[in-house]
């Protein structure tokens, strides 16, 4: 089977399974702590080299107050959970606002775990705008893009994964994503299934790789 | 019914249709031209503001010589039998490339056919790194993105409709796409059919618009 290098997860419908499990809104992001570790352990367990989890966005910080705790605190909870396994990670987003939260600063360049190796890279406060607006700071002469952008520690993405039935990036990595296979599942993320990820490369392995050409 | 403003459309499968039919790669593509007049004309005819033809990009033009010269003719066959309806015509992509065809030159700046209308969008020779490479002429103080690239001059994206099974952006101008809601059609481009442009309607009438809030 063709494994994909990188993969990239679009972790959604956290607010719309607590609304369907009869709680507010907020109270769906703890519930996408547990699935966050079992797609990071599969993804070391079938040898893919790197996983982009999209945490939370600039877009994002402009919900309600409740929400914007809940799922900071999520991300900082999954962040600390993984500093127990093996894995090399990476926090990546603007730092010069409020809404960055201090306990992930240490992570913003990129740290090894145990004994290293897959890469798992979170994007947190991260915007698309903010990413690609480091390119004008870069010379006209520069030809390549991948490498004047702030993300620039973050690969190109083979596979992304989205639960919760949206089809769309909304804003994930523009760069990286622009030759990536797209992939969306009906059910929440908190719903995750172990069956969802191996559907998922099932599929990707029927695709083929052109990178455009 | 909610309309898209501006649809994006990737006419992919005309290859893969000429095989199925047993001639030669090179032949699809003409059998795209007319599916592309008809999705004008439905796009039209729904008030749509504005539509984008992927067209060829950079990329595609290392393929085989039958192959380039034979989307390079459909393309610019397609634009000449638009300019017989009512609408504003812009052909955008890496003029200073000998994949640039001249017969389009004339269209590189948006004109105006017939009694005007809706903008329909042509993307020729396009490179999402040539175009985006454009922001590093840009100061780093205008914050703004979109203004500042080579496709400046076409909206945002609220729908993008893939003929040929693939789920991929493969490089559709990555700015305008970030929001997209992406709708994937199996058949072949040249298979097209009126009723694909009204599933991929009714499927968008039922997503909501976030923009990434």
């Amino acid at each position: 089977m063709r494994i994909p290098k990188h993969i990239g997860i679009i972790p959604d419908g956290n607010r719309r399974w607590a609304m369907f499990n009869s709680m507010t809104k907020d109270k769906g992001y703890q519930h996408g702590i547990n699935p966050g570790l079992e797609v990071f352990k599969l993804c070391q367990k079938e040898q893919v080299e790197e996983v982009t989890f999209y945490g939370f966005t600039v877009d994002n910080t402009k919900r309600p107050k409740d929400q914007t705790i809940a799922f900071t605190k999520a991300c900082i909870d999954s962040v600390i959970l993984l500093t127990k396994e093996d894995c090399e990670i990476l926090v990546l987003g603007n730092t010069e606002s409020n809404c960055f939260p201090v306990e992930l600063l240490p992570f913003t360049t990129r740290r090894k775990f145990g004994n290293g190796g897959i890469k798992v890279n979170f994007l947190i406060n991260y915007g698309w705008e903010w990413d690609l607006n480091l390119l004008k700071n870069s010379s006209a002469s520069n030809k390549n893009i991948q490498r004047y952008i702030h993300s620039k520690d973050i690969s190109r993405i083979d596979l992304i994964i989205r639960w919760g039935g949206r089809r769309r990036l909304s804003g994930l990595l523009p760069i990286q994503a622009v030759y990536a296979d797209f992939y969306v599942l009906e059910n929440y993320w908190p719903d995750f299934k172990t069956k969802d990820f191996y559907n998922a490369l099932a599929w990707y392995d029927e695709q083929d790789v052109t990178l455009g050409g």
